[in-house]
């Protein structure tokens, strides 16, 4: 089973919660343990897991990786697509996060909140969701 | 299938061996292939796989860390809760670590151990393992 | 089902494309929906999944890495074994990839490729690859 969801951003950078459309999508399938990817199948974003209350967590993830990978730094990609620090910050976040399924919830923590961090948008984005028992 | 074990962390960071703990799971359940998840529910704390060989490994990792993601530089979460670098480590780190099962034993190559990784503790946490076929 | 592919690396570090080949064992399993986890039981490299399309984009990842963890800095475990920077990357960039396989085939997205990134090379590496249902 593989569900994907769609994803407009709408920024260059930001971090978008789909917690509620994921916890849906375990709700609804008939599995009762296992365990769920959610996979962006793209090189300039990524998924990650934090907290969702204080959205200034967001801003302080998004301002740190900024310092640590600066958006244009002689990178050699540049110079063929403009984007290189996306798919650097992509490749080190990676392009998904695995969550435990148990008694047919998501198991996250209270401070967890499931995202979409997007590196070089506006785009369009896809998110697949697969449950393995 | 999900089993929980609880970790009382002593320090504000530290790296907390478990490998035995999750081989220990992996060997009483019936499942001889499959995928081993190991998870942390939480938004301050990560699993890394690395050397537990010798410790000085997990003391390299954590001093890197913070010279990378100060514990402190003008972060705008610390005006709620001063742990705004944890929240960012562990978002880069991700809450968690997937394995091979085969032949019902975890396959962790010769240097690899798991562990949790605490960046604000000390906490009490937890570690959810799960194994899917 | 672990299946197991053999790499050569050759250099100090470098990234090397292991897309197809994980691409045909997918194939030739007869599972068509699950995931695939891609693993290497080594303390010293890990997978990406990244652009494989302009190999600049590697060498931009490799020098971005070597700016945030440079080879040596009095690493405490330098002393011991001269490959501390390596552990470390290892240890943030993490030893696995999970990915969607969907109607038989892995669901990478156009730009996407899966890779070892070698950070102690050069060495005979060990890739392991498990579907789950």
């Amino acid at each position: 089973m593989q569900i994907a969801i769609e994803i407009k951003t709408t920024k260059k950078e930001e971090i978008i919660d789909i917690t509620g459309q994921v916890k849906e999508i375990v709700k609804k399938s008939d599995i009762d343990e296992g365990i769920c990817l959610v996979y962006v199948p793209h090189a300039t974003c990524s998924v990650i897991i934090n907290e969702n209350y204080d959205k200034a967590v967001c801003e302080d993830i998004l301002a740190t990786l900024n310092k640590i990978i600066p958006l244009h730094d002689n990178y050699k990609h540049d110079k063929i697509d403009n984007n290189a620090a996306a798919h650097i910050k992509a490749a080190i976040l990676g392009p998904s996060q695995s969550l435990s399924v148990h008694d047919g919830i998501l198991q996250l923590g209270q401070w967890q909140g499931i995202a979409i961090a997007e590196f070089d948008g506006p785009r369009d984005r896809k998110v697949y969701i697969n449950i393995s028992r």
